[in-house]
């Protein structure tokens, strides 16, 4: 797959706009760098964005859901009907992300790429890449079809958000057991073990905890001759909706869509993608850092600094939404607040 | 002053209105605790607004300013006139707060207290308590008099945002100095050592850090009867816009108001008031822990987990107001989520 769509380069930066941003920051009324990781932010949407005046007033959330077949080895607190239920919960503006959206003014478009039963949902896109995944417990969890089916949902999605105009792309998952996946992919990826990044999810207890565990430590055994091979980990570990993320993000790098990163399964999916097609890691942004105890070493591996850190550990893309004002009032603050020159304040002596 | 106005309690906080909503977040679908503080915060606001749909759309945001005689001893980076240049930036849209208190459509309430130069801005509150502080370093900062009047300058501002409907105070200041102001009157509070509370301010080098700390040093000496006297500590090393950020706190307590406390001078005033009315705690929200190395520890003597943790520096409410959506968004997510019932979502196996 060496002339696949995935390794084509990000779209480059801006240096121009970014310099501009820089040196506007630095007139603006207030001691220089007083607004902290805002003014990071404002100066990185700038470059990214190839503007002198960034904006996130579009944004569009995507969410993708798939079901998994290591759900059958007792991985999680909930049926796994759960990511039907919630498909139709979505749409029906029920969820705490169809409350986010409404508020943000951002479209939603929900993606299902393969639940165990079949759904006919309007407003939903099905993809029927199958009924969950194999369970990676005795087998690989796609095939190499289904991989790319996954990747490509994920590219058409971006595709449709650059068509509407989007200027910040949220990508969001469910499917009952992708803590254990997202848990199984990172392990074989940064090589670790498993007790490092296995944690409780949506709420297994400690007894729980341990035997998510020892199915992710057999499953890496099974799948050893993947280790370190993003793609291979992928299609062995991982699941329909972490590769669609996969997909997205490499495609938002590509069509230069800012994209900001909500949790640990969105996180171990950007990891993927960065070690698939590394021109893709400045377009990512990070919106929160989560309880799943993995999510944090994710994120160093990284080098990312989310926004937030609420004790959040929902998923849905909820707490990327929740940062998008925090991205919103960085760019009012950057277009928006007066110059020393401007306001005939006096500016610190030199 | 045994019957001053700050001693009477702050409204009690509803029980019923608590339990109501803790009973709904657990009904909520979601897996119970995943969305994590904002869960906490629906049900606190539930609780001191007494309803079960509590609401922050209403906010006020009063910035308090004030000179002081204090950088007559050359413990900021900035020169002392910038504190009437900003009253005029703030009524001119210029300021962040300005631009944030646009996104929020918030009602800013701009309060000069006493500034070095006498001013006469339309659209700002000139109370004239005098031409900045007296110079700790030598005298008591404020008389009696001067005291009572920022403390009634701040409840004052409270009972206009209660006549307004207001559901969320958010107060602000701007005063040059004022870091080493809020450092001195939490030392001599707490008892503790300068060196542990003291940081760069706007923008000190840690020559200037040094100095600032050596004159605070001096002045806990000179002012050393008033040790651990919260009133007394105030009066003797405190600024005019503290003194009104400690009345306007006590009053939105009593009033049934939840104050969304600032950075690190509104923490010290928040301390103050605490001290001074224990009753009033529960009403006071925190919105971020900013960059000045004091912060921390004030709030950790408070108890209180702020919101957001971006490295702001700035003051002029300015972390505060960018908390204002995550509380807006808790309201949202507990107000509108749908049941497990009402969207035939299984909950977990009990």
């Amino acid at each position: 797959m060496n002339n696949a769509w995935w390794l084509a380069p990000a779209r480059e930066i801006d240096p121009a706009s970014r310099e501009q941003a820089l040196a506007r920051q630095q007139q603006l009324t207030k001691p220089a760098g007083s607004l902290g990781q805002l003014e990071t932010l404002a100066v990185q949407l700038a470059a990214l964005q190839g503007r002198d005046r960034p904006r996130v007033d579009k944004v569009w959330i995507a969410i993708f859901a798939g079901d998994h077949g290591v759900v059958a080895e007792g991985v999680s607190a909930y049926p796994q009907e759960v990511t039907g239920q919630m498909l139709h919960n979505f749409i029906m503006g029920g969820a705490a992300i169809s409350v986010l959206a409404r508020q943000l003014s951002a479209q939603l478009d929900v993606v299902d790429l393969g639940t165990v039963s079949p759904l006919n949902l309007p407003g939903v896109r099905h993809l029927n890449l199958g009924a969950g995944t194999a369970n990676f417990a005795t087998a690989e969890a796609m095939t190499q079809q289904q991989l790319q089916g996954a990747l490509q949902g994920g590219r058409d999605s971006v595709l449709r958000a650059r068509d509407a105009g989007t200027e910040l792309f949220i990508g969001g998952e469910m499917g009952i057991g992708n803590t254990t996946v997202a848990s199984a992919v990172a392990c074989s990826l940064l090589n670790c073990a498993p007790p490092l990044l296995v944690g409780p999810g949506t709420g297994l207890d400690a007894q729980g905890i341990s035997h998510k565990t020892q199915v992710i430590e057999a499953a890496l055994q099974l799948h050893a001759e993947q280790s370190g091979d993003a793609l291979g980990s992928l299609r062995a570990l991982g699941g329909f909706e972490v590769a669609a993320l996969v997909g997205a993000y490499m495609a938002c790098a590509q069509e230069g869509i800012v994209a900001l990163v909500d949790g640990f399964i969105c996180t171990v999916a950007a990891l993927v993608a960065v070690q698939l097609n590394p021109s893709c890691r400045p377009w990512l942004l990070f919106g929160h850092r989560g309880a799943e105890p993995g999510h944090r070493h994710v994120l160093q591996t990284l080098q990312a600094e989310p926004l937030l850190e609420l004790g959040l550990r929902l998923g849905e893309g909820s707490g990327a939404a929740l940062a998008v004002p925090l991205l919103r009032m960085a760019c009012e603050l950057h277009n928006g607040m007066a110059t020393f020159a401007e306001a005939a304040v006096a500016d610190r002596p030199a």
